[in-house]
């Protein structure tokens, strides 16, 4: 097992906690240290040892030090790289980005002589940044080039989590990073509007497949992999899985680029267990996710109404603001969910944002677009109810008997 | 619209909060008051006007005043009574059970003065009613004939209840009410094993449906009224819906009765809409509920290990016990969640407690049990994942996991 990096098997989500303070060692974010892999799981790890060339034909990787190492199978899983754009100034120490356990151990004592922060990009990583760096005490700008805050969700969901933002941070939207000027005691981030000083400059662009090392490899446009259920890749010798493959998307039925944790875990799982002569299965992801945005939770599975209609299919979307408790109940905060289906059949997704019991009921519609239910049973779901815990119908069966109720349908 | 009290439409599952001095006011407690019937909806509600006799050849309903109201369509709504053993002492004023608002009222003040409850039944509602003592500064004395706290739960679910509740309580078990002895100063309960002082006692020993007016129309041994889809009783013009009704179990396909409030709230609006000329639905429940005891949070679905054996399923339950959160996140709690299947099969139930993350992780089971799941896809469900809400294998994947790589399959 080659690792470019000093550190095995970590979790990248927990860096912006780490940087926040929110978790104090570092060390804490690695699932399992090297001796695990080395003793106990009797695996040749060999950390900071980057691979050169990977030769198909031959079937051998060459690594940094130019040794060559045959396989009869390898496992491809070499994650993703934040994207960087090709502007001035990207080099500065002072321009960082969150991937890299090692940069984060870096940049963590770094932040203690910071005052101000740029982090440019209002996907869920730079929102999850700029909270972790207004944690520290930073005064925060984030900006991005689009009008609004993160695209995983409908406008009308997202307009909750930009006002969130707005609360702890200045946010600049329409505003498309220029280049970035380093000065002695700071870095100019010059923007299409202007320009901000900054002690630190947070890129959160998103990132992708980190696959130059096998162009020949069947791959989406943006080069993740594609794979079949069992993580093989168009040479029968090679598996890939985590952050650099493309996955099933179960509502699209077609592959998608979701680079997230539980898929990255589990197709790890599938590409081992395959390529050593096991079986095992992968049946894709509904596209769930949830991100803490401040004292905001923002949860979001299957397609949101924008990428149904980019693909023309007929949809459309009912949401709802209801009670998170019994409204009676100490702790009730108000949830939004908007569900997404198609127009009174399947649902296609759903989106939630609130204070309180987001993160978990997200997973309710994750398991109905698993099974491909409709909109009609999702509103007759039988779901717990007491009143320290949801109102007697449950913010999600509103939300959907909104979709039932205004075609004049009651089966619940 | 006539109801036997003094209150329409009120959360009978509020009262335990009320009384435990979480909600101040007890008209939070009613969802709408008289004026919102009266007025805006022009209902003739009638309060404090019990029924009489409810003639069904002639289609007549007596109230209490003696006064005949002819029906074409009758919505029999009469809820449950709670159970109170024929034993003496029953009707002391100090011995109470919690079904009834007016009771509750009248019941607040006195536990100002009172030191000593006993909680008879340790059901959720005696578990609750417990809780809202301890609350209130009462020492409370739990007992139940059964060597165990609630049957709804398997018993090794219920050994966590078990313990929670006597970090604040003393719980007798194997204990069987004998007689209660009213004494000038405080009531002596007697049971099997000894006498305890109270100076409250609350009788949670369950409900049954207040079916004694319709003693004609097809009912469950229990005396719930046995309906369709439509809440249509036996009798054409009369429908029945809430908690005198048996449900549409879709677990055990079969009527079964489980007097909760989403149900009573949906049969209720089905039977309204159909026998006003209108059509609607109910499909029935899986039986999905939560509690707070303490705590802890306990919440099931479906029918438990012990209900599927009791019907001579081949059945068999995983369980496991792992962090509510990602294990570095503050507030990360241990979690148990136990899944019952058909040996590898179905989906038929499950079962969950922790003090983090339980209430609404028990709905994603709810949904795989309406869409009639099998255990491999459950352990293939895409979970939201993010440090401050979950590992990255949720603990409900954990658990289908355990089940599914025991017999050699990874279908994820």
């Amino acid at each position: 097992m080659l690792e470019r990096g000093p550190f095995p098997s970590y979790g990248v989500c927990g860096l912006p906690y780490y940087l926040g303070g929110v978790i104090a060692e570092a060390e804490s974010l690695i699932a399992y240290p090297a001796a695990e892999f080395r003793e106990r799981r009797r695996i040749d790890l060999r950390l900071e040892s980057a691979v050169a060339t990977v030769d198909l034909g031959e079937r051998v990787v060459v690594d940094a030090g130019g040794i060559d190492r045959e396989y009869d199978a390898l496992v491809f899983a070499a994650g993703a790289l934040p994207i960087v754009p090709p502007i001035a100034g990207v080099d500065d120490p002072r321009v960082v980005t969150v991937r890299r356990l090692e940069d984060a151990i870096d940049l963590h004592p770094r932040l203690d002589h910071a005052r101000r922060a740029v982090v440019v990009g209002a996907g869920y990583v730079g929102l999850e940044m700029a909270e972790a760096l207004h944690a520290r005490g930073l005064e925060v700008t984030v900006m991005d080039r689009l009008p609004r805050v993160m695209t995983t969700v409908d406008a009308e969901v997202a307009e909750g989590v930009q006002a969130e933002t707005e609360r702890h941070c200045r946010l600049l939207l329409d505003a498309e990073l220029r280049a970035l000027h380093p000065r002695e005691s700071h870095i100019d981030v010059e923007h299409d509007g202007g320009v901000i000083p900054a002690d630190v400059v947070v890129l959160a662009l998103g990132v992708r497949p980190s696959t130059g090392l096998v162009p020949a490899l069947d791959a989406l446009p943006n080069g993740a992999l594609v794979v079949d259920d069992r993580m093989r890749t168009s040479d029968p010798h090679i598996y890939a899985a985590g952050d650099c493959i493309a996955v099933h998307h179960r509502v699209l039925d077609a592959p998608a680029y979701v680079p997230l944790g539980p898929a990255a875990n589990r197709t790890g799982r599938v590409a081992g267990t395959v390529a050593g002569g096991g079986d095992a299965v992968f049946g894709g992801v509904v596209g769930t996710a949830v991100v803490k945005v401040f004292d905001l939770t923002v949860a979001h599975t299957g397609i949101t109404l924008d990428e149904a209609r980019a693909r023309g299919w007929e949809a459309e979307a009912t949401q709802v603001t209801a009670k998170s408790r019994a409204k009676y109940y100490p702790g009730a905060e108000p949830l939004t969910v908007r569900l997404v289906h198609e127009s009174g059949g399947r649902v296609l997704g759903a989106q939630m944002a609130g204070r309180d019991g987001v993160a978990h009921r997200i997973n309710v519609v994750a398991a109905a677009l698993q099974a491909g239910m409709g909109i009609d049973d999702f509103a007759a779901l039988d779901l717990a109810y007491a009143p320290p815990y949801s109102p007697v119908y449950d913010p999600l069966i509103q939300a959907a008997q909104a979709a039932v109720f205004a075609r004049g349908r009651d089966r619940t």
